[in-house]
Formats: C-alpha cells, structure tokens, sequence
C-alpha cells in the first residue's frame, strides 16, 4: 500500500535538492531590507517573531523560492534557534515556511555540486548542526508543515516533536534521496526510525518514498493533517496542550529518549563528515547531481 | 490524534500517585483477620487463589482505596510473586484488582513525600524488584486491568504478557508521570517502547498521557477489550491459550525478548536508585508532591 | 485480535518442519533429468530463470512435496542466490514456488532428528547461511509467497525486500517454531522484530503464531495480499519499480537498515551452531520431535 502510495506519488516528485535562488554569498548574516521591515526579523532568510507572554516562538523560512537548506540559511537558522534556546522565557518554537507550497524543498544542491571538498565539509557540518540543534531542543518544537517537505525538509519535521501538516493532496513529504542516487545519511535513518519504525524506514529509504499527506499521516510521518489557512492555529493550540506540562520534567523525558540518537552523531561528526566529503564529490555523484540540476532547470523553462 | 485523545482524558485522570489508606506500619507481612478468611491469602494486600488443577494463580490487589504501589504492597506483591515462580506446579498468573473502578493507582505518593533519603532509596528498590519479578516471570503472566491503571499501575500491565481491559470508557490507563512534574525513569519507558514503539512511547511519556480503553487499544497498549464483568473469564480462556504452548519453548522466548531490557536495570541498580533518591527529595519536586496532594485531599473532601 | 486469530488458524498448522520426500542423498548438486528438461535450470531443487533483458531472475523452489529446507535445498539455495549476486547484470530476485499450496513449509525435521552432532552442526550452518545470503543481497528480493510459509518458509519470506502472498485463507504465514516445544533463534527474532516490530514479534513467537494472509497483512509480516493467480505477475511488477532507484544508493541504504543484525550472527557464527546442536540433540527435544514425525505421518495415512 504504501509502495503504490509512492509511486503515485512519484510524478508530484518536487525534488530533494533545489537550486538557491541568487544569492552566491557565504557571508552568514547579512543584512536586508525585508528582514528589517518587521520588529523581530533576526536574518533575511529565517524571520522569528517571540511571543513573551506565551513563551512561543513562531520561525517562518522565507528563502525564495522553496526555502532550500544553503549553508546561508541552515547558518541562519542555527543561530536563531541557539538564540532561543538560550532564553529561558522560550518554552516552545514553531516552525513554518512563509513560501506557498513548499515548506522547505531540502539541502541546497549547489553546495555540494562541483564544490571543494573544504566546502562540502563545511555545508555537512551546518547540516549536522541544524538537526542537532532542533533534535536535541530543551522547547516544544512543532512543525508546521504548509508545503512539501522532502529530504532535508522531511528532516527537520521528523526533528521536531510534533508534525501538523496542510491537508492538501499535492504536497509530499519524505526521505527522498535514493531518488537522486543520493544516500540518507545514518541519522536521517535513525530520526526516522524513531518516528515510523524500522521496516516502514526500511522501505522508504530504499524507494526514496514521497508521502501525500494522507498517507504520511498513516504511516505515522506527521501527526496531524488540518485545511491549509488552519496549520498555524492549530500549531499554537497544540502548542498551548505541551506546555500544560512541567518543563523540566517533559526535557528529561526528551533528553532520555532522544539522548542516544544524538549521541550517535555527536561522537561521530568528523567521520560522518568525511563520509559525506568522500561519497559526494565522486565523479559519478556529481554526474547525478548535474543530470538532477538539468532537470530542474529544464522543467522551469 | 492520540494527543487529543491524552487531553480528552485529562479530566478524567485519576492521578499518577495516590494517597496509601490509613496503614502506617513499615512491617512486611502483618497479619490480618481478611486474609485469613479466604485459604489462599498470604497477606493483607494481595489474595491468591492458586487452582493446582490448572496451573494457574489469580492474584486479587486488595489494597483499599486505590491499590497504591506503597513499600508494604510491593513488598508482599515480590514475596508472592517469588513464591508462584518457585513453585514449579504454578505456569500461568493473573493479575486483578477488588478494589472498584481501580486496577491499580501506582506508586504510593507518600513513600516519597517528606521521607527521609533512606526510606525513599528503599521504596524505589521495592519498585524495581516488582518490575523484575513480573517482567522477567517465567510464567505467563496476563493483566486482568478491570479498573483505572495509571503510572505505576501501567507498568504492571505492561510488564505482563497480555493485557486485558475492561471496555469502560472512564478507565485510563497510561503512564502519566511529566503531568506530575516527575519521570518516568528509563526501565518504564523501555518497557513502553517495547509495548508500543519508540515514537508512541516518546509522546505519550513527554505529555503525560493516559488513554481510554479505546485508544489503549489502537495503540497497543492493552491487548483486548471486553465487558467489565468479563475481564477475568477473559483472562482464565487466554491462559489456557498460552499454556497450550510447551513451558520450555516459551519460556526461552521471552527471555530472549526481554533480558536486555532486564539486564540493562540489573547492571545498574544502584545508581538509578540514587538518581531517584537525588530527584525526588529536590525542594521543588517535593513542593510538587505538596500541591498534588493537597489538590488530591481537596478532591476528596 | 492477533492471539484471536492465531489460535482460529490453529487448525490450519501445517507444520513448522517437514519430511523429505524421498532423497537421501547428501550430495549437494545431483544431476537429475527434470532439472535438464529447462534451460536455465541448475539443480534439481531449485530452479532459476535469469532474463537478462530485465536483470530479473526468478528462482522456482520445486522441491517436493512442500519445498523443505533440507541440507541438500539449501546447499543448492545458497548456490543459487551466490551465482546471482556474483553475476552484475542479475539485479533483482523473485524467490517462489512450484508446490501447490505451499511456499515452503520450513526446516526438514529429518535433519535433525536422530542424527549426530555433527550433522545438526552442518545443517545449521547451510541455514544461516541461507538467511545470510538473502538478508544481506545487494539485489532487490521479492517473495512470491504462492502458499503457506510456516517457520523457515516465513524466516525466508522476511528476509526479502518485500513480500506478495496469495490472498488465500487456508495459506498461513508465522514463526510457529514454539508449537513444536523448540525455539526461533535471536537472528529469526531479530529479522521479525524488523519486520513487525517489537511487541507483535515478542507475541507471535512466544505462541508460535501463524497468520491468514489477511492477519499478515495487517500486522506487516507480508507487504501485498493478490489473488493467487497474479502472484508472480505482480511481483514482477513490483521489482520494475524497485529497480528504478539507482542501484547503488539502494545498496548502500539497504546495507545501512540491516548491516547491525548481520553483524550480530557473523561474530556469533560459531556459538549459534553450538547452542543449536546442544538444544536439538537433547532427549527431551528429540522426542518432541519424534512425536511430532509420528503426528505427521498419521495425518497422511
């Protein structure tokens, strides 16, 4: 079932990697004029409005045009959920993509296409942290999923504690990567694991399976399907029902469940680094990676 | 969809711990003018009818109110345990409670409250050696759950091979420690996991949540839900089903299935009983303990 | 619901062992004139169909009268399947049977009743080897299950990729070994507990269960159910889409979900066969055993 769930899927394949819009800095932070047209702006590609009096963070991605993880955005986005974590009056952080019909399309593919492999390194790294942080977070995290959501998209949802997504039969979400001739990293695996089991990973990994959201929320990939204008509300009212719980006694309960999963990769970054360094700068990986960008490119035309 | 389930039943939670009777004594095994009423008794807490022709004990939790885990109860609860298991005559054992409405509350609140570190580490050794008794019994071990079974009265349930409930919609069963403000430690949890799996299991323990007997049953948390009245004939034919199998064979299953998860708390006694020693006697989770009790006698009155 | 099952198939167990029919040879490749009658053919036990068009090759257990797991079969199984892997351009694996109504009916008793030490030693050896060969494939696996797959015939089932079963209610499919008093080893467990999770496993083996096709699908012990006419065509329907992800990212994923459990029967070979050999040849086993050979024959008479 959920094999032919995929393949239907497969044509509504929005793609793993995404080509960034235009920006080719590296410069981490810099400034912009969007970003400092509202109060609580931190960067131009990641826009974080604090609530003290409930104590929720709303983050929106609004990196056009379908919020690809470049080293840029996923260093933004660091940096403002460190931020937030170290603000004790921070209990919660929803996550959301101000970009119609995508909440985040995944990794950036030109960071890793015909790159150094000093670049690679780099991106893998912020990669790496991007899921640790939010893994790992002290506050109730909630996905607010208005969009597909593959690969690295599917990531960071699976990292957070909850998953409400827009109840719209043309979005997906998903580990995409076998799709690609790209391979899922262990801790995507392990995340996933975590989330829907060892045989439906199995097989999804496998298949580089895409979801719609009804078949996500089957599977156990998201918790909670609603109409599309209602995946923000219903992410607060969520929000609202886990902080009714102690915090210190909800973070325990979260550090003992998802301590050993984290400390998988902790213990292992450099070599999970150089794995990745070696494995996507190959000839035939960057061969794949040019015919992926081709397409793209091609089906923009 | 469960965590609205959770929240549903929130009203309806009868509480994680609850105040033991009026017996004050520390002694083990007292006697008692009931339990000498019935052949089988061998303590005033828990009957056991033994029936030689069958193989198959019934232990009734007679402990008024609300079967509280208290160190008398899970003192006399491992003293009969251990001696089914000794006796080689003795294959199958039910689990039920007479109390009305309760299987069982959990642990006792006021072994931990205003206790001295040494009376706490005492209780919890007693909490332990429950769970490794029944979790690691050789006979087959069914939960006959005709009431309410929060907390400590959850792992009860799940410690035992099959779990059948009484399809009340006013019994929760869960183990809804984070509502407290305390946590569930890592053993319980384990034993959830391997109930339920890790992602059920990882929502349930960070919200608290208790489930009706309906949604105990979608997600796996009983086995099978049948007419109050029926819970215990239920559980008399399900034996007999599982004493169809060869003890040996059996047996050597489910050690195989669950002696990591045992060895994992006998390797380390110790310092999880100091961990909770160090935990609950903090200033602040005993101030948590206060108001919980103060609300329980405010309840009652 | 799934003990409630097991128990109405009860009837229906065909047997976890089987005998042989006639051979009593233990040479491992015999020539034989109906394996000559085919092209492809390379044993008299199992049949294989390489298309190189396709990289598909369709292997035919035709062992009669219900396809046991004899020393002989597996030898040739293990054969077999290590020809395909070597050979690049085979891709894919469909693994089915000739014998009406039965996929295969597990492990051949005669293998290890009566017989020496040693020779229980080498059969269990051609056993793991066959799950080692299987689980660990770098081809895509799919069982056509065109019947009952009890024990070893389950073991085999789950050790594919994915799993087609005829949609017919006399078929069952489970690790019933506890039903015949002797006990799935952890690398059986391991593979079920991958396939179905923790808690199912742990109740399927303690009572030896066996599922209508019906019941495994639901519990995802098999993946499909079709009519039992389509089984083959719908699995070579199926491999064309699992063969449209890029080979390598599908090995390197699949080797990732099952690398750890192959790991732990590669570095426990030795110990597995011993304790193997000790609990088989056991008085008290061979003469469950023996009574069971008895049951057998006089269902037949």
């Amino acid at each position: 079932m959920a094999l032919r769930a995929a393949l239907r899927n497969k044509c509504g394949l929005s793609g793993l990697l995404s080509l960034r819009s235009s920006c080719s800095s590296h410069g981490r932070v810099c400034a912009s004029p969007i970003a400092q047209q509202r109060n609580n702006s931190t960067s131009p590609k990641i826009k974080v409005d604090f609530d003290q009096s409930t104590g929720v963070a709303v983050m929106q991605m609004q990196s056009p045009p379908v919020n690809s993880l470049s080293l840029d955005f996923l260093t933004e986005f660091s940096i403002a959920t460190e931020k937030l974590e170290m603000d004790k009056s921070c209990r919660g952080l929803i996550i959301t993509s101000t970009q119609p019909k995508v909440f985040s399309a995944g990794l950036d593919i030109m960071e890793m296409y015909r790159k150094s492999p000093e670049h690679c390194g780099e991106f893998w790294k912020a990669v790496q942290e991007m899921w640790l942080k939010l893994y790992g977070s002290n506050m109730v995290t909630i996905a607010a999923i208005n969009g597909s959501s593959p690969a690295g998209g599917c990531l960071m949802s699976i990292a957070c504690d909850y998953r409400i997504m827009a109840d719209n039969p043309r979005y997906s979400i998903g580990l995409n990567e076998t799709q690609l001739g790209i391979v899922a990293p262990f801790w995507f695996k392990d995340t996933m694991i975590n989330t829907v089991g060892h045989r439906t990973t199995e097989m999804a990994l496998e298949l580089g399976m895409l979801y719609n959201p009804s078949d996500a929320l089957k599977i156990g990939l998201v918790d909670q399907l609603v109409p599309e204008d209602q995946v923000l509300t219903t992410a607060t009212q969520t929000m609202t029902k886990w902080l009714a719980i102690p915090d210190h006694a909800r973070q325990i309960t979260k550090s003992m469940m998802r301590k050993p999963t984290i400390d998988k990769l902790t213990s292992n970054r450099e070599t999970d680094i150089q794995y990745f360094v070696n494995f996507i700068t190959k000839d035939s990986i960057q061969k794949s990676l040019g015919m992926y960008l081709a397409m793209l490119k091609k089906r923009k035309g």
